[in-house]
């Protein structure tokens, strides 16, 4: 983790949605950005909270009762316990900051859940 | 922790350089803002990584024997225990990932060191 990273060179890496790409670690964490477009799935990360910031585009994300929308610049963090779900008609760029451990749809397993996620 | 937070409201709040302001924490980690100008001080957090990332403007962040230079949209992680220096002649916003405990210049203290960091 020596040289600077670019926040744009490593969106124009990748274009598959909902495949966060991990691009900094650091005390325990992982940077990761993600491409998304319709909705992920309904899930619960129950020990880790999920910050998203929305680099372009727009997302919200629905909470049981709730939900909040947001736009680029701006940040929010799904509290650990909290089942959620994003959804983007439009389509988003965002960045997660969460633990390493952080499983991508938590105790859920669908299609597409992502496993393994790649550093770019 | 249930509100979105806008970074550049956010960074209308304050004006003060090298005055880091809390926007959100989770997972042990504080999200900060700071705006910067000028330079800070050679320090060492000995124990925590630390993260930039640069809103606007440009840093260089020296080290002992390199440097690098950075501009909007860059990401830079100083690992735990390298000796650094922020320097921005021609001034910066920045976004912070850092643990809890980081202080702000490392051990040392300095006249413009803040200890007790607010939140916005």
């Amino acid at each position: 983790m020596h040289d600077k990273i670019n926040l744009n060179d490593k969106l124009s890496l990748f274009d598959a949605t909902w495949t966060p790409k991990i691009i900094a670690e650091l005390n325990g964490q992982q940077v990761k950005l993600a491409k998304l477009k319709g909705e992920l799935t309904w899930h619960t990360h129950e020990d880790e909270d999920e910050l998203f910031y929305i680099l372009d585009g727009s997302l919200t994300i629905q909470m049981r009762g709730h939900e909040v929308h947001l736009g680029k610049g701006d940040m929010y963090v799904v509290p650990k316990g909290v089942e959620h779900n994003p959804v983007t008609k439009d389509g988003a760029s965002v960045l997660l900051f969460e633990p390493c451990s952080t499983k991508h749809t938590g105790e859920l397993v669908i299609d597409r859940t992502v496993t393994d996620q790649d550093w770019i």
